[in-house]
């Protein structure tokens, strides 16, 4: 398992960027969808915003300019959350261990929390301190690309596509749909780091990608495992939809494999970096090692 | 009423930005989402990217750099509608007289189209032909702000809040929610074109102002009145529902003048402009005296 060095590192900067929305959602009143955007966005872990500023470290970029981007990528994840978990969507009634938005408020109000989000999350990247507009301007395309329909949300569009069809994904096809659904908002965070330092994204972008398809692989893995008791009961359910999920298709000591794979490839593609990348050498490895 | 020249030049403009939101939405594959993407921004009378464009025609802005500010606002007007109608909203099966998303596709595909249709405003923000990254990000910021939890999605959830209270609104209050709800998004244009212009934005936003609110008296109005064989049943409806409108609360005669007094405020505002702005007077008269 990873030092408790890694774990206090971790929860401090998720920490930051926390009172970071904190502050930056006080510019909103008190109503409902106020409210549920606050309850929204705290809570989790934290990894996108994590990611965005040790990554953003790396190229020695000024933390007081990469807290808008951690915290546009959280405000982000949270909206997609609160509609993923729709009844119309998975229908899921606890998130992080607390009521879901629409249980906590109503649908209305969830649907309306996590499209003000969305705006919020642009409106972050607008801010002076970020740097020169250009700089802004390019957060704001990748950002728009990674969320919408060229990313998470068509990778969204092709889970609920799959639970209906009359065959179960292929491989190509469920990493397609995770590089989409998972991944876009993964990687992003590395894109972005590149771009306030004006630096070619791509090595950052290569490790992110691989954390991000190993992260869906962890997921899945923990579906059959994570709770001993209930690991037949979950397989059973998946095969039932007909669903395929990393473990149906790799089998679950492939799945591991693949997932050890892809954090090895992670911690190549940080070769350039030197001793100054361990920190995201040890959130690779963190994220097939997390409980969840 | 109003010229055929008005209405020519309305269509023609509309068309306009039809023609480059399907240009634009083509970067999108063939995905359910991506086509109630492109369904949704079809079919309405678009008068909030007509006034963007005339609007940036004051300040003789070329039109190609507005047509990218005027398919946004487009974009995120189709996406309010589309989360409008949801049954957690409004609940609405006809939406322009054709199927809403929900009903033509399902729930989870509206969700998404809508989500994907915000992303993909801010994206057409971002590019080059617009100007110069400062103005790309002003747009960016305002359009954020107006589309928000400050702006249309406050009102949109001040709506809701009033058709489940104890006591109806009052005058104040339903101006403050309409402002918020429609008035945002119809200001937007006006605001964006004097940010394209490098100009100052009071003068038109007075404009806006007046006319956003006189569409939505024209609205209550055209409740009672645009079918004259349900014109009781709509009232009655409102009132069961205990939901005050700006006819119920200045009675049909008041909203009258009052519609006609904001026109007429809307035009003194364009008096700086001179003859130039005869279109948009145009558009003032033309908000109250449409049939919807």
């Amino acid at each position: 398992m990873l030092g408790s060095d890694f774990q206090a590192r971790l929860a401090a900067q998720s920490r930051l960027v926390d009172d970071f929305l904190t502050e930056a959602l006080a510019r909103f009143g008190n109503d409902d969808v106020a409210q549920a955007m606050r309850y929204a966005v705290h809570g989790g872990k934290g990894l996108r915003g994590f990611l965005l500023l040790e990554a953003s470290a790396l190229y020695a970029v000024p933390q007081e300019r990469a807290l808008y981007a951690a915290g546009a990528v959280e405000a982000i994840h949270a909206y997609s959350l609160i509609h993923d978990d729709l009844p119309c969507m998975d229908d899921d009634d606890l998130r992080r261990g607390q009521p879901t938005v629409h249980k906590q408020w109503n649908e209305a109000i969830a649907v309306l929390a996590g499209d003000a989000l969305q705006s919020f999350a642009f409106e972050l990247m607008t801010a002076k301190t970020i740097g020169p507009a250009d700089i802004r301007i390019a957060l704001v395309a990748s950002l728009a690309e990674a969320a919408g329909a060229r990313g998470m949300v068509l990778g969204q569009a092709q889970d609920i596509a799959a639970e209906t069809a009359d065959t179960a994904l292929t491989l190509a096809q469920i990493t397609e749909l995770q590089s989409n659904k998972t991944g876009a908002l993964l990687e992003w965070p590395a894109h972005a780091a590149a771009i306030l330092a004006g630096q070619d994204p791509a090595p950052l972008r290569t490790y992110a990608r691989a954390i991000g398809l190993a992260f869906q692989i962890a997921d899945d893995i923990l579906d059959v495992e994570g709770d001993s008791g209930k690991a037949g009961k979950a397989l059973r359910k998946d095969a039932d939809a007909g669903k395929a999920t990393f473990v149906t298709l790799l089998g679950l000591d492939g799945a591991k494999s693949e997932a050890a794979r892809l954090v090895a490839e992670a911690e190549t593609a940080l070769a350039p970096f030197g001793d100054k990348a361990e920190t995201l050498r040890d959130l690779a490895r963190f994220i097939i090692a997390r409980d969840r």
